[in-house]
């Protein structure tokens, strides 16, 4: 039979056996640190000198100028306008719905105001200049650069740059043509822990930014962590992660197919199943025998569902549910009757497909919400990706004369508390006399 | 004369003046790192055996038991009762405050439904259980308890913990007043690192968390820092800053008293004035020093002031608006005649006062915003300390078999076009024959 183990929730050591199964840590090296902060410290001193000859040593490849770092965006126009019409129309449908739906997510300014006429409220503004990191190489996704790329534009940031390495001057058409449908301003043909610290300090050519979003490899996620505070950072990403919860009623098939969607990423994907029927998990793992040696990706795909995979058997669907609320994976399918009725009962997820019909991939590329998923259990406190990323607040705060002395009565008295007698004294400036 | 520097925006040298002003690293140093590395090592290994252990060593007092940690919650009623009754209606008046204006951040789930059946949507669940870390001794602000708890308790958390280290033993009834007003439903007489591994990572006693905000000295930022992942955290505060903008009608003695309220914090702490006017900024300067002497904390206002303090001359407005938003301050003083109009030129700033009755001390107490506001610049990419901070979302999607058939093509031809066929083969399988 397939390779991947089978669990069952009401056995004694299930909960043990559960977190070893989740474990996951996320920490770079110190030999990965000490890197990292050289190359931030050499960038943030030496700007385009230090990038040019990082792109040389790393990536193979010599700019004669860091202005040739700049990928011109005609290039960009130029690689939509290479790809087959097939390519263009789905870049274009996912697009579209993409930013549909991030137009739902926009946060709006409000305001209000009191009785003796004091006003409070929250004002909204969007980032004014974004990084977006794109890697190189086979992990270079077109869908990921509309995923990170479109919610910054619906939020109405200005200037969105992407960084993309070109290892050996090889570049990834569909990418270029995605930069170009997404509305990227300016690409810089750059990678690794070097783009990151140009993005974050600004160097000659490469202008700083306030925030910088989008996947990559340890150095660059080390990188990340490592500027966060001087820019803004999305979330540092796990392996990708699958929970199906299925009431035994769906083709094995599909399901199968699903856990193998995630597991097809690469080794550490993490694919669970959780099921009250054992005839239902004795189907599926037939079909994940059954389709397996078909797979392209087979290799991979058998890896992950063995050191990482999961076919766990429940009482029922509420036990299910809890175990999911624990787990708060990062896609969770809910493959059962009342699909809608029963994510009442899931607190924690990145994203919820309901129904037999709503596969994993569809989220992936055009369903419209973000792929850019909380993971590792992060659920539990992180929110997908969207237009609040690229948005920030300020409070309103514009008291009456009136409000200054009734509210300049009570901070003296809690400044006071506090032994902050200049706080005390600047708000009893402003009482009446 | 005060000991202040003063600037004027139109010499050559004024932009590198003011980046040295503003600069600020938040750097732990490796000797902290190292420590508190180990501190949360030894709490996920032994629980509540370090946890313990710690507490004598750091806060000099002996718990009999684990579970004498715990201080109960009638304690923290015995505080509040014991208060002044003006300390009670101030404590009461401000939590109200507070609370009505994080109602009005409260972010909601939406759906919307597509031609063919499709749903898609957001859905917003609060954190199950947050912990919350008060500082001990002079630091400890009741004022920070019902800024991190309220929009906490507003936003639906079931649990919300404090931890609070009682240095030899000493509690500090006002923040105990201030917890029982907030609705905190556990506290820990812990502190330190130890406090931050044990909420982050539980003990036998202390249950984990998936969150941890409040403020706290470098053994802490340094903790959450090293926690963030494992739960979520809050911003890592630099020093505390203010920056009025005042056209020169303001009574210059407000104006000096505004400064000091900042300056009072520590010796780090950040205060400076736009004028476009030249003589008001020589009695800014005039009243600083006729009023330093009486201040209480006189030594630390003035060598903040000396350090890190500045009177900056601008041409106009227009000009003090740009350096605003390039200094995206913590506070921001709208000390002019039309604040509403010109706080429309404001894109980067924590909290904006409008008008000059609206003095910086009440955002700190009692007008409603909350007053954990991003430092160091930070402001150009996040918000206050608000309700969402404590929600996050889970996307939703249900499509219908329609949805299904359109969507699958798309996703398949781009999973294709990035080799990842299981994704395609997933989403080819709901196709209409």
């Amino acid at each position: 039979m397939a390779d991947i183990r089978k669990l069952d929730a009401n056995t004694a050591d299930f909960q043990a056996r559960l977190d070893e199964l989740l474990a996951w840590d996320n920490v770079s090296n110190t030999a990965v640190n000490d890197t990292v902060n050289d190359i931030i410290r050499r960038i943030r001193r030496e700007g385009d000198a230090a990038l040019l000859e990082f792109t040389s040593r790393f990536d193979a490849w010599q700019a004669q100028s860091a202005a040739d770092l700049e990928i011109p965006r005609q290039r960009l126009e130029q690689a939509w306008n290479a790809i087959p019409g097939e390519q263009q129309q789905a870049l274009e449908h996912a697009a579209d719905r993409v930013r549909a739906y991030a137009g739902h997510q926009k946060v709006q300014s409000w305001e209000y105001e009191e009785a003796d006429g004091t006003l409070l409220g929250q004002q909204v503004t969007p980032l004014d200049r974004v990084g977006l990191y794109v890697p190189g190489g086979k992990a270079a996704y077109p869908s990921s650069v509309l995923m990170n790329a479109i919610p910054a534009k619906v939020a109405g940031v200005a200037e969105l740059i992407m960084v993309v390495p070109t290892p050996g001057g090889e570049v990834n058409e569909l990418v270029f043509a995605a930069a170009h449908v997404s509305g990227v301003d300016r690409v810089f043909a750059v990678g690794g822990a070097q783009a990151v610290a140009a993005l974050a300090y600004g160097t000659e050519t490469v202008p700083p930014v306030d925030k910088v979003v989008g996947p990559g490899n340890i150095y660059v996620a080390t990188a990340k962590r490592a500027v966060f505070g001087q820019v803004g950072i999305d979330m540092v990403a796990g392996p990708s992660e699958i929970l199906i919860i299925c009431d035994g009623r769906t083709n094995p098939q599909w399901v199968a197919m699903d856990l193998f969607s995630q597991a097809e990423h690469d080794e550490d994907a993490q694919s669970i199943l959780l099921c009250p029927d054992g005839d239902f998990i004795d189907r599926v793992e037939a079909a994940i025998e059954e389709l397996l040696p078909d797979m392209e990706r087979r290799e991979i795909i058998a890896t992950a569902l063995k050191e990482r995979g999961a076919l766990i058997r429940v009482s029922d669907l509420d036990e299910a549910a809890m175990i999911a609320n624990y787990i708060a994976p990062e896609h969770l399918e809910l493959s059962v009757e009342e699909p809608r009725e029963y994510a009442k009962k899931i607190r924690h997820a990145g994203a919820i497909f309901m129904g037999r019909y709503t596969s994993e991939p569809l989220g992936d590329y055009c369903a419209g919400p973000n792929h850019v998923l909380p993971t590792s259990r992060t659920a539990r406190f992180s929110s997908p990706l969207g237009v609040y990323d690229f948005q920030k607040r300020s409070s309103l705060i514009m008291v009456s004369e009136e409000g200054a002395d009734t509210l300049g009565r009570t901070a003296s008295t809690l400044a006071r508390g506090e032994g902050l007698t200049a706080h005390a004294r600047s708000a009893e400036y402003r009482l009446k006399p």
